[in-house]
């Protein structure tokens, strides 16, 4: 199976609005509610693709009792949450009727105690022996020490377990620091580990700080990949209109699946930025649209070059 | 006991944030959580200022289990909410930390069956021979007839108890035909039911419609009385700064408090508008501030005159 650290796991909530006016009073239209969280929704794309996956992180209160119910109905998807006394946070994206646009409202997350990161720690060790792969996904909630992936990182390489870092700021940075085979940062994350808005020059700077590849999400202008067996471009057809929500989690289980089933780099970067377009094309944030990304698979240009042996 | 019906019960999170901004994300620094709807906020402050009350109307959900267990800590307040397989509607509010203005979100609230119905029916006919009065508070949920009110009102005046209602569009206008002892519309409920923006006009004419008694709340103006007993005006000294929600809800808490006390409409109008502005003063939605209560209540002004006999 590959797994999945989603170590502030979120109930999404999806509000329909009107239009969202300050200091005003909204009826909400539609709500809908799924679980969240960047690994999680990585998971959730992986077992769509028909891997087993396993996602892991805290579950605590009323949301986490929400949270772990939605994902008992997953096919593939084991759900390994650890039990806090905390409640999970809730993330809300306030979607304007009139333009599409949305408004984000996230939570902090649950104070993680000493005792119960442990308990993940031991969790973790357990569950690394199986996996073919992991993707460690997001932001730390508070009580979890800043130097967490590094920790995770260094567990995974341990036990000969590829390893995928998603995440932003300090724990990236020291996460990275740990050997991650392969990081996907967007360019504002790239930007702030690197120092540079050059997205070639941050990916190589991003390699020489530990990462041994590094797929960078570029938005409308796709995938950027360095990695020691050459350098590539993967640019979907035509600028795709959506909600980017999730479109960066499903690059990321395009990367895994591509990795676990032996796929060449080239493959793996047409399947991550087809199901990353497909998922600015979905309705439902962080969903893929499965005709769009079968249809997109065929028309995703990769350019770049094997480096010399 | 008092009863409080609250058909839309909900979840009340209060979000803090910086400063709302439309289509940006925030980060949400303090959330606070608690059971609300006007009914159970009437409950909660009958139940601060010393009665046994009686909450019911319906919780289901993840939501509704967080509004059941909240419930329960409450000294001298007894759930009686009916199971439904919905989930109870959650309500936001995000304070600005800059303003302190809040922008309010509303869930619409589960769909409620006919059998769910039913079954409330039944329970609040059981609830009924115990009740030293009963108020009815609040929006309907999907599925409950428009005329929903009309039948609790009536229900309640075949045993005998006074029936306070504080609704607002057609439940309200059905409502009051059925001939409640009390409603306590504020300005634009009033307007709305009546067609008239002349607070006093309006007042005579919702009597007209069947209300006995108007108690109307008309904001930093205090609160308008007309009754069969007389005409009052009570008035708070100074305008209060601060947050309205659930000011409404305390005068509601003061009215039927005075009454079973069996005291006279002034004192009854003294405490219902001390309690709505120590409402207001109070820092969370919905509280009322126990020591600005008691400094209001020496500084109401009441004015007006008994009916000739």
């Amino acid at each position: 199976m590959i797994l999945t650290v989603t170590l502030n796991t979120a109930l999404d909530l999806t509000y329909r609005v009107r239009s969202l006016r300050p200091h005003t009073s909204h009826r909400v239209s539609e709500v809908i509610e799924r679980p969240g969280g960047k690994g999680v929704n990585v998971g959730r794309v992986l077992a769509a693709l028909g891997h087993e996956v396993t996602v892991t992180g805290f579950a605590g209160g009323g949301t986490g009792r929400a949270i772990r119910d939605r994902l008992a109905d997953v096919p593939l998807l084991t759900e390994a949450l650890v039990p806090v006394a905390g409640a999970n946070r809730r993330t809300i994206a306030i979607v304007d009727e009139l333009s599409g646009d949305t408004t984000q409202l996230n939570e902090p997350g649950p104070q993680i105690a000493p005792t119960e990161w442990g308990a993940f720690l031991d969790r973790y060790e357990e569950l690394l022996p199986s996996a073919s792969a992991v993707a460690l996904c997001g932001s730390l909630p508070p009580g979890v020490p800043v130097g967490a992936y590094a920790n995770l990182v260094r567990a995974a390489r341990a036990h000969g377990v590829f390893v995928l870092l998603d995440t932003s700021g300090e724990p990236l940075r020291r996460g990275v620091a740990a050997r991650p085979d392969l990081i996907k940062p967007n360019a504002d994350e790239l930007a702030e580990l690197t120092g540079s808005h050059e997205p070639l020059r941050a990916t190589q700077d991003a390699r020489r700080r530990g990462a041994q590849s590094v797929v960078a999400s570029l938005g409308a202008q796709g995938l950027l990949a360095v990695t020691p067996e050459g350098h590539w471009r993967a640019t979907p057809p035509t600028r795709v209109h959506g909600n980017p929500t999730g479109a960066g989690d499903s690059a990321v289980a395009g990367l895994l699946s591509g990795l676990v089933e032996g796929l060449t780099w080239p493959d793996r970067l047409t399947r991550a930025a087809a199901l990353s377009a497909a998922t600015v094309a979905a309705p439902v944030a962080g969903e893929f649209d499965r005709t769009a990304y079968e249809e997109l698979l065929g028309r995703i240009s990769v350019t770049g070059k094997v480096s010399a042996a």
